[in-house]
């Protein structure tokens, strides 16, 4: 008998993956490709301290006292306004600030989800959702993509066949994938929500991660009727330390999601709410973007420039901003299996399988490129081909 | 029709009751006996900045990246040593650093609450706690306690009728009463945790708010065989905006929360937690707390003074620390239609009500006195005092 009755949403959950890899790749001498973090050179700790201490002598009582759940208020006004950019028209009291994009994607499956319910999902999508989705014990369903993001025509029919209640995109260099779904799309997905009168979650914390091409609108910019819920994050261009992000949509559903983060955290610190605030009002955000760009779009073209010298039958994306790549082997190749192999020859990406909301395609892998510099990228894929190149011969 | 379907745990749910009531009491004219915040003299801004800037300057670009969902290696050891302090030896691997107390509810609903599960609790109890239940659609059931706090023949018995996946306690200066459970009654209830194979939650953020009597060793300091999750938080004795706590148990225990957390919001912001460690190792807490003691007792002191001068068939608790003073008025007298009038002459407070799991006792009323000063103590009594004269005679 084992000691403790766990809830059953717990069965056969163990951590997310890409965190348990983290942990056995501490190794300082690793090229991981693994992960999705920011380089350290967008960071601007000296900025943080300084605005650390105008707050502190300017309303430290104030923001070292509880806060409201709904977030703290300058934070929302200044994310009503940066949410002009990607072509969002909301008033501030239709956006709540939350921790981590994680949680908005947590509070609206608490707000929407009974178990086995439905959530369609991009196949591949992000890992760490597909996590949040099991322990809602979601019934999570794959739709169709291609190289422009997901298929409209595949996600009416999954839609009308399965009643979802939530659909989870990442339109804008998608994580695994970087494809980014076209403007047409775009529209076409806003319109398939308020036609079927389905919840979609527009996660795009990558957006502004753009090295070619047009930046594009939000889904959530078109007409959508309330039923696109925009989720934005600082985490890739501020602090992903920091975990500040924001949900904006619809009122009865950023009051149910206010609801349940009462019940999960009360309110995301006041202190690291006020220094985003504080970056958003002094406008340092787009210089920042501008040369994390500058030097991301050099570690890409070094990760894809070794890609062209992989063996035949390896296929890869080439996206337009983000942070990833993602790149499948020929059938038979098993990423899983391959890894410790990998990790011993000192390189490391996340198996593509974990991926997939019904595993298999074992045959995959995402590469990050923007926390390595272009030296170790080219190194690490000289690794990495040589890895693969014997597992193909194998 | 309505428009969204959301999730059945959401039904009947409305915002936690004391949120909700904040609100209402914006003006600064209002004399609060509401809410649980500590006296804004009790915060350090200077050095929280001060120690911001050593922190950005020594490892910023760390403490901007992604952490461990574990938590902040320096944190837990630093909780770790504070937890001798109450008599708990435990190694900072069963330490859990959580987005304030009510996050750490919150993870042990996740891991332990099927929907209909039963949750033993005081009554009355924190209703914050009780919001978090109704999201897991726990059925919550009430132990009879006494002016010691839970009487154990009442929890044993209630442990056998209800076979409770988890047990909620308050032990010291327990909100919302203040009442604190005794030495012995501590030792019993460990022994029913042990002898139950039941899991008790220990909430314990009021404890080093004492202003009389000698401080007694938690509940998860007694022999319990791993069946005591000891829940800590440094909101009343650094900052409640900075959402700092932890969770510290069993490894089992621990590790489902973790995974709960990445699911939830990846992990608590790292700068919050390395402020608190910095604190922690700086050895400012005593002198804080001694400090705030010193303002609190005064302020205690003033209620108590107050609810002599209150007609007969009022009866109050007189706490030996904490936050809270809980009266109980003449039966018929109803505080919760009481408070728009009470408000309305300048004096809140939270009905009782509220914090009992199945209502009732509308007699009641929850008065917090760390949050004004002696005068507006006094002040705020009196007016109180008229209205519920006046409810009497009516």
């Amino acid at each position: 008998m084992e000691k403790y009755t766990f809830a059953s949403r717990m069965h056969g959950l163990s951590g997310n993956a890409i965190r348990e890899i983290f942990k056995l790749l501490g190794q300082p001498q690793m090229i991981s490709f693994a992960g999705g973090m920011p380089a350290p050179s967008t960071f601007r700790p000296q900025l943080v301290a300084d605005i650390t201490a105008r707050l502190m002598a300017e309303k430290g009582i104030a923001l070292l006292q509880y806060g409201a759940t709904e977030g703290y208020a300058p934070l929302r006004e200044s994310i009503s306004v940066f949410l002009r950019h990607v072509g969002v028209e909301l008033p501030e009291s239709q956006v709540l600030p939350v921790s981590g994009s994680q949680q908005a994607l947590d509070l609206l499956c608490k707000a929407f989800i009974d178990p086995g319910d439905c959530i369609l999902v991009e196949n591949p999508t992000f890992l760490g959702a597909l996590h949040t989705m099991a322990t809602y014990q979601a019934d999570v369903k794959p739709v169709q993509s291609d190289e422009n993001g997901v298929i409209p025509e595949a996600l009416e029919e999954a839609i009308l066949r399965y009643h979802p209640k939530l659909v989870y995109l990442i339109p804008t260099f998608q994580n695994p994938t970087g494809i980014t779904l076209s403007l047409e799309r775009r529209k076409a997905v806003a319109d398939i929500a308020a036609r079927t009168r389905t919840v979609i979650m527009e996660d795009d914390p990558y957006r502004d991660l753009r090295f070619a091409g047009q930046p594009l609108p939000a889904v959530a910019s078109f007409n959508h009727d309330g039923y696109v819920v925009y989720l934005g994050s600082f985490s890739k261009l501020i602090s992903p330390g920091m975990r500040v992000a924001f949900a904006a949509g619809a009122p009865e559903i950023i009051r149910k999601m206010t609801i349940g983060k009462q019940a999960a955290d009360v309110h995301t610190p006041l202190l690291t709410q006020a220094i985003v605030d504080e970056m958003l009002r002094m406008d340092v955000l787009d210089g920042i973007m501008a040369e994390a760009c500058k030097d991301y779009v050099v570690r890409l073209d070094a990760m894809l420039k070794a890609l062209e010298g992989y063996p035949e039958g390896v296929s890869y994306t080439k996206p337009e901003g983000g942070l990833f790549v993602w790149a499948e082997l020929p059938e038979g190749i098993d990423t899983l299996a391959l890894l410790p192999e990998a990790a011993k020859a000192g390189v490391a990406y996340i198996p593509g399988t974990h991926f997939y909301c019904q595993g298999g395609h074992g045959n995959t892998m995402r590469l990050n490129f923007s926390n390595s510099t272009p030296e170790r990228i080219t190194q690490g894929m000289e690794i990495l081909r040589g890895v693969i190149a014997g597992a193909m011969k194998g």
